[in-house]
């Protein structure tokens, strides 16, 4: 039973308010009118996270990055707010706890996050769960694609993935800052939800998930062009398409938008924006044009490096 | 180092605003004028909870307990609501993990708690993490406690520590309800901050710590009556006082007021209220009246069973 399963047996016990478990962030009413959108997320070290490969500032700020970005692939329109809750084995010095903070710090002071509270205990497994929070207008949903929509998306992606491949093959951490200091995109992800584009998500799982995600939840197909998917560069091509397929943690956004959507205003937010498909009928699924040829797009299979198209 | 310690050098981290450390809960600016808390807790197995002595249903009643009760005691005005990050080990089966939200479910019928969203990941050792908000006022803190205040604490002390022990000793789950099933304050806590109590606090480590969290962060010293404590019934006197000064989980609220505050109101909310002892100055510390003598107050060492005031 995968995650959506459990997902869907889940929602029973959900307050019907929000976006609840469809979305990475769910919007609560503050009153006033006011909404928050809300974003929780677990980490686990030797699941998500390993201090033999990292720092942990380096930790710290990742945590925190994932947390970011799904608030600014929600439309987030100010500045964030989170609260910690650590799980410390007992030989972790108090030094290193204190790194964990301020690698979360080092982000917030590029993105204006500031921590408000936390929870320490102790666990023969560390981890680290964030919540965090920020004013919306306008939340950005997966499943506000329409057909005939163009699909966008931020930056380059897969450096993520190539940043981690460096750190293994042993190459110094700044060749893989990437991965090691992802930047969540703020400043657009407020910016699309102002100007109105319609479906979003952050890359965290790879372009291949996201799609099938946005697709699934939207009820369409979505067709993407791999001649204009914005690939790393200096990495060969079909590495750089597998990094990019299914390589995590880009934190890039994908989105859709209409035809009176403003492109160049979405621009200035300073990330460069690459069209890479449209949104189709739900009979057609997911689609690739490859090398002239319409075909379904699979999983590249990053993960268990199969080099096909498994 | 104790948890202050690490709490005083994580707050160079926080952002500025709210309550952030001192409290259970913080206080987040929703726009137009709304504030909402937030609290964050986690729980371990084996640290804080134990699969072995309740059932997964009561493990995750218990967890959002907690919470709640942070929020009530921070004078929350409005329904909670909450976002779990689960981790659970390989070998947890799904109805297991939907058993932990059913609990929690539980609690949401009582007090209107409702679920918003989630993350469950794998991890080797189990854990509970929420975060839960709500709507308030005006917050209710630790440190509006002053000189001359009456203090007051809701309902017995000490009959979830009553109720732990018998389980132990193998009593079946029917007597140890509030242990199993503590009832978060909910109303009364609206009422303190509605009717302009002082300070205030959950009491969820026992009676000693809870006072002694209020004195430092009030800077004042407290007096309490002895005589006047609400023992759990039916336990052996110096049994009850320890489970009343040093055992955990009660969730009652133990709160200061001036002389114009109207207790029957409060009192409307449903519970108890009993005076217990007065406001003081910093320097005589915590006291204690007893058989006739004014004694300083020390914890009763209820976690290793000590049997004197070590």
């Amino acid at each position: 039973m995968g995650e959506w399963g459990l997902i869907e047996r889940l929602r029973q016990y959900a307050a019907p308010e929000g976006m609840g478990f469809r979305d990475d962030c769910a919007v609560i009413q503050a009153g006033g009118g006011a909404q928050m959108l809300v974003t929780t997320d677990a980490l686990v070290g030797g699941v998500h996270f390993d201090p033999a490969l990292m720092s942990w500032r380096d930790i710290g700020y990742r945590s925190l990055a994932a947390s970011i970005s799904d608030l600014a692939s929600s439309g987030a329109c100010g500045e964030a707010r989170y609260v910690v809750a650590l799980g410390v084995p007992g030989q972790l010095r108090v030094e290193e706890i204190e790194e964990i903070y301020a690698g979360m710090a080092d982000l917030g002071e590029q993105t204006g996050a500031g921590l408000i509270g936390g929870d320490t205990v102790e666990s023969a497994v560390p981890f680290i769960s964030i919540t965090a929070f920020a004013p919306v207008e306008r939340p950005l949903l997966r499943g506000a694609a329409e057909i005939g929509h163009q699909v966008y998306v931020s930056g380059t992606l897969g450096a993520s993935a190539a940043g981690l491949q460096r750190l293994l093959r042993g190459e110094p951490p700044e060749q893989a800052q990437r991965f090691l200091r992802p930047l969540p995109r703020v400043a657009l992800g407020a910016a699309l939800a102002r100007l109105g584009a319609g479906a979003c998500d952050d890359v965290s799982d790879g372009l291949f998930p996201e799609l099938q995600a946005i697709a699934k939840a939207s009820g369409v197909g979505i067709r993407i062009d791999e001649s204009a998917l914005p690939l790393e560069p200096g990495v060969p091509r079909d590495e750089a398409l597998r990094y990019a397929y299914d390589g995590g943690e880009d934190f890039e956004l994908l989105f859709t938008a209409g035809p009176d959507f403003d492109l160049a205003a979405a621009a200035k937010s300073g990330v460069r924006l690459c069209r890479i498909g449209e949104v189709t009928q739900a009979a057609s699924g997911l689609e690739v044009r490859r090398e002239g040829r319409l075909e379904p797009l699979v999983g590249r299979g990053y993960q268990h490096f199969s080099g096909g198209d498994a």
